[in-house]
């Protein structure tokens, strides 16, 4: 096991009508901190305005006497140009606090604007890691997608248009100082959103997962009995179980869990597919947790072809198919190829994309792609990968 | 799933010589406060000294220019007299912090003592359930026991010789600010003291696991995967791997896991088996983990003499024969019986008691300790229980 440090802050309020607490934990805040009490409001404007989710938070916060700037148009793969103008209504109107109400791309999009806000230099500057945020505004979620994990993670992912390029920035300053979780406000999300955030939540464990770390059998446990645990619950869902409400907790709760920071705790984990697909997103507009159901597949399969004489790498691979996905294994290889078959299967048996075909994406385009993935250097920690590793996947996933 | 508010700030620092960053973890918590560094250093006075590491770590204080007054002498079963004089040291010399070198035991005498710090009243009104904690010193702790998962909990457990009365007090202030794990520290336990604290972490697991609550499939999957993981590396240490980093880690990690709040986010715990231990500390002065190693079969044979045709108890115990035990389930009270022989072997096998005649404990007092249990009202949540459940319970134990 790796020598690790952990901590995280985010006070996680789960359950039925948990949003209506919002101001109260807002004033918490801002009491302690002894500030004013005016925040910026940032939401996508669109379903949460629709469901009426919204207004009823307007109402919590009047009745908390909280004030509110309010900043809509966040989109799936989120913009700079949006969250510069979020700075700089945070600056001029000197906003106390960010409330995020939607999903991760809300979420990241807001945690951008708060580090921003207390920043005087570029903050593209962060994701490029030319330097990192040295306070931020605190955030406050209310989730609505469990997906992305952002709700207590220190991650935040934006799309710089200019380029475009989708890059992460990571911060302990990027955990919220808390996070609504109601799963009643996810009966009404899409498939196609249920789905993505699923498929996201389960690529987060599996990053995490793929690890050369030897004896580190708790995490491996962790990893492996909550990404079983999706599994099931998701079965339900898309069963029926839109309205059901133990499953959608079940979701909720293992979407934050899977990006918290505890599972990999002691371990290294691989994250090369999430850079793959950061391309997928950039270059195509590729919802993230589509992008991640073509690209994982591909990804564990080029695995499989380089690495057949690697045991360790086999017997990890084995071992995901026989604990996540019921396979019995007999020979290493064929036991891991039999379950990324299954993966793939429950993958598409939520409608998610599993190749390029399934997309508008170009394979014209792949050795753009390729190139631009390794913008920092290799990927990957499970193995390296390089430009024309990065090709070849692409190429797998546009058979 | 319940609805839960979860939020734990202890910043874990885990694995090998960590513990010579404890000077500058403190001061980073005085600076922050902008207090002035002059703390509590709290610890047995026993192993951790012939050891050297107090030593070491009075070097680490002294090259942050941080002062200290030492309080030693806590014992298994940490008594309130101890704790009194601590919160007399403290207040009388202006102590800005408490650091707990040891185990659970040391770790609970510190809460105590940074609570009474800053309260003006009886420190065992707390214990008592008659008010508690507005605020506390803040805690730092360097681990060296593996057992009670006190180092990043909101519990705090403390012996009041005058009844002798052994009480818990709960409370966010009870968590740590930080705790450094360094496995290479619990080279040296003594195999019982390793056993009871294996003993231990799996009860506050089974506590949580024993719930009525249905549809919680991620934190059953992390109870059960992290008492299989745990069992697993037991077993190398008792197998000659006193000193194997990887078992010793994986162990260490799970004791904090355990006990931190996590596992069972959503579900009500039983607890009763925590209680019906207590008196035996109280009475017989029994280690926390071989009471437990005691009590737990004990009360899962009489949760199944009594709850036969409760299909949904007896489903739980089953699964947990099979997940945690790999009893293969015919019959759920077969399966159900045959686990709890299983995990009394286990035990049996690191040389824990597992009858009352295995230790010092009277039979003759069970009617007592029966009526002492009930102090607060009935015990337990997965069944409730009252005096005459503990009494037979007690009786198990002494067969």
């Amino acid at each position: 096991m790796q020598n690790f440090e952990y901590c995280n802050k985010t006070k996680i309020i789960f359950g039925k009508e948990t949003e209506n607490r919002v101001g109260s934990e807002i004033n918490a805040v801002l009491n302690e901190k002894q500030k004013d009490k005016r925040i910026l409001l940032h939401h996508s404007g669109g379903s949460a305005v629709k469901s009426g989710l919204i207004e009823r938070i307007k109402g919590y916060l009047k009745a908390e006497n909280i004030e509110w700037a309010e900043l809509t148009g966040v989109q799936p793969n989120p913009l700079l140009s949006l969250v510069k103008k979020g700075v700089e209504i945070a600056k001029n109107e000197k906003l106390e606090m960010v409330l995020a109400v939607g999903g991760g791309s809300v979420i990241d999009s807001a945690k951008a604007i708060a580090a921003g806000a207390l920043d005087d230099g570029d903050i593209w500057d962060f994701f490029e890691r030319k330097r990192t945020p040295q306070e931020s505004l605190p955030i406050g979620t209310i989730l609505t997608i469990p997906a992305a994990g952002s709700e207590s993670s220190t991650s935040c992912v934006i799309t710089n248009e200019e380029g475009p390029w989708k890059r992460g920035m990571h911060s302990p300053f990027n955990r919220p100082v808390f996070s609504i979780l109601n799963p009643e406000l996810t009966y009404t999300l899409p498939p196609y959103q249920t789905a993505c955030g699923i498929t996201d939540m389960m690529a987060h464990i599996m990053e995490r997962y793929f690890t050369r770390e030897l004896n580190v059998d708790v995490t491996d446990e962790l990893c492996e009995g909550t990404l079983r645990a999706i599994i099931k619950n998701a079965k339900i869902i898309f069963n029926g179980g839109e309205n059901n409400y133990a499953a959608r907790a079940e979701i909720m709760w293992a979407g934050a869990i899977a990006h918290n920071g505890f599972l990999d705790t002691g371990r290294i984990g691989d994250w090369a597919s999430h850079a793959l697909d950061h391309e997928l997103s950039a270059l195509f507009d590729i919802a993230h947790g589509a992008g991640l159901a073509i690209i994982f597949p591909a990804w564990m399969r080029y695995i499989v072809s380089v690495c057949e004489s690697d045991n360790a790498v086999m017997e990890r691979l084995a071992r995901f198919a026989e604990k996540v996905w019921g396979v019995n294994i007999g020979d290493n290889k064929n036991a891991a190829l039999e379950g990324i078959t299954l993966m793939e299967d429950f993958f598409k048996s939520m409608s998610m994309p599993v190749r390029f075909s399934d997309t508008n994406i170009d394979p014209a385009r792949i050795p753009e792609m390729a190139k631009r993935v390794v913008h920092f250097g290799q990927i990957g920690n499970f193995r390296k990968l390089g430009e024309n590793d990065a090709e070849a996947i692409y190429r797998l996933a546009a058979r």
